[in-house]
């Protein structure tokens, strides 16, 4: 399916609800609300559904067609899943997903499985929001500075402010648009990449403070008890960007965050930089992920936990 | 003088030095390495002459071309300012710029004063790559894979990762071009923005560990002796990124770094994200900056610094 179908299946409808993938993040989120924002501008009634999102994303425009539940009296004639890499990424939504009459699937994840009716995937894409612009510029609709802004917000946040190896010629071109338009893309990338708390500032530090260098000084490790996390007044919400940083550091290959999250339940994150695999390390502990990023959980004390990872790091990756 | 002049200028000469501003950055190197890599091909000789350079651009092509002296049994034919705000930024180089037959000056800040025979000064260019770019384009030189990487590298450097307000529409529609290139970007990002020494690391984590807010938690505010910095094995020279962190904490106005260069020789960095002016402050310490950045040095010790520090600030900003 293109652009120009899912236009003319957007024409043809009037009442339609936009979801997007659990815990979502400035994709899903600015692809939201750009496509709300859009379907207003042609007469369209849009509901995002949408349970909770991080407090960060409070600057974006389109927040208002944003509801927890869809409204009862209005029915429910299309269902637009966003940057939902599969269909029970849904969460509660999938309830409103099986009783639509029909269900169009926008997505760049490249194991979408096209569980929709209509399937829009573009794996090549380096976000969804990078779709929604395509589809918003084959229609007649002008993009606006609101919906600029969302969009913006999306494709930035998806490559990691254009770092990432998504991002492609278009990806700029496409900014180079959006620029056009009247949007505090400063201020953007401040808030998605650079601010932060002041207790997850604090947390960062003890972090730092604390990583210690292994095995000829490729592996960062680091382990902070859930002490000395309320310490600091941060909980296991603050822990963004620590392990980028540890991982960032010259010459490290490996980078491990082991924090506890409760009592004798140990959460793991690996990150690599190189050609060692961090996933056969996690599943080895029954987790799971990518070869440069993954996670697991052990249930034993921190210190124990600890031990185990750096006898099985030490085997399998050093 | 528009890019055509100074393309009519280069092919008229065959001797070529190249140099930018002392202590030069990622825009400043990024520039020299381009050009002179387009000066080869259209077969010149260029020298670019630069004494020294951060180690994180040993990445970049063209640094075959970097000399600290022009060879003596060589005539200069024509010198190359490149991204140098005034003559004397240019350091040791000056000499040569006055005993060439004809001066270039290449430039984007804007309180340049035209201090070349020829000058091409456009202060809304993002970065003297830009401009470079337009250059070469024009030219019947073709880009290739090492000119890209260069360029790429300094407008990324100059824009903080086309995230200041000098970025562009402009400025993303060259990265696209230069993204057909084959580039390893999120390399150079890395390198440019978020690599660290492991001392380095630990500062910042000495530096987040140790701030304080005041002043309604709109001042975020840090002093580091040279013994804490020692301890950590880092120095005066690993203080990149650290003031920056403490002024996107959510709510800080002012963010005030303070510490011991030596033994009552007190250095005080400034940033502001609002309003106030904290270049006002640094001027009562016979310092200077912007409004935004400033800085100044006290001759005391590092505890009586910050007391004279907050006490002028608490005074005059909040």
């Amino acid at each position: 399916m293109n652009d120009l179908d899912i236009i003319q299946s957007l024409k043809k409808h009037t009442y339609i609800a936009l979801s997007a993938h659990i815990s979502p993040d400035g994709d899903a989120i600015g692809a939201c609300t750009a496509l709300a924002m859009a379907l207003v501008k042609m007469n369209k009634h849009p509901v995002i559904l949408m349970d909770e999102y991080p407090e960060k994303y409070n600057f974006l425009p389109g927040r208002e067609y944003i509801f927890s539940t869809y409204p009862d009296n209005v029915p429910l004639e299309l269902f637009v899943a966003l940057d939902c890499g599969d269909l029970q990424r849904l969460g509660k939504y999938v309830d409103y997903f099986e009783k639509a009459l029909l269900t169009i699937n926008i997505d760049h994840h490249i194991s979408n499985p096209n569980y929709g009716d209509y399937n829009y995937v573009d794996s090549k894409a380096s976000s969804t929001c990078e779709i929604i612009y395509k589809i918003i510029k084959n229609s007649e609709i002008d993009i606006d500075d609101e919906i600029a802004a969302s969009l913006y917000t999306g494709i930035a946040f998806d490559t990691g402010g254009f770092k990432h190896s998504s991002t492609t010629f278009l990806t700029h071109q496409i900014i180079s648009d959006l620029m056009k338009y009247k949007i505090d893309f400063t201020g953007i990338m401040d808030k998605l990449f650079y601010s932060r708390t002041f207790e997850s500032a604090k947390l960062l530090g003890l972090a730092l403070n604390k990583m210690e260098l292994h095995y000829n000084k490729q592996l960062c490790i680091c382990d902070l008890s859930k002490q000395e996390m309320e310490e600091v007044g941060a909980s296991v919400n603050d822990m963004e960007g620590i392990i980028a940083s540890m991982k960032n550091i010259e010459g490290v290959l490996v980078a491990i965050l082991i924090y506890e999250k409760n009592s004798n339940e140990i959460k793991v994150s690996f990150r690599s930089s190189g050609d060692k695999d961090v996933c056969r390390i996690a599943q080895i502990f029954q987790g799971g992920g990518h070869k440069k990023a993954a996670g697991c959980t052990l249930y034993t004390d921190l210190k124990n936990a600890k031990i185990k990872v750096l006898d099985i790091v030490q085997k399998e990756l050093f």
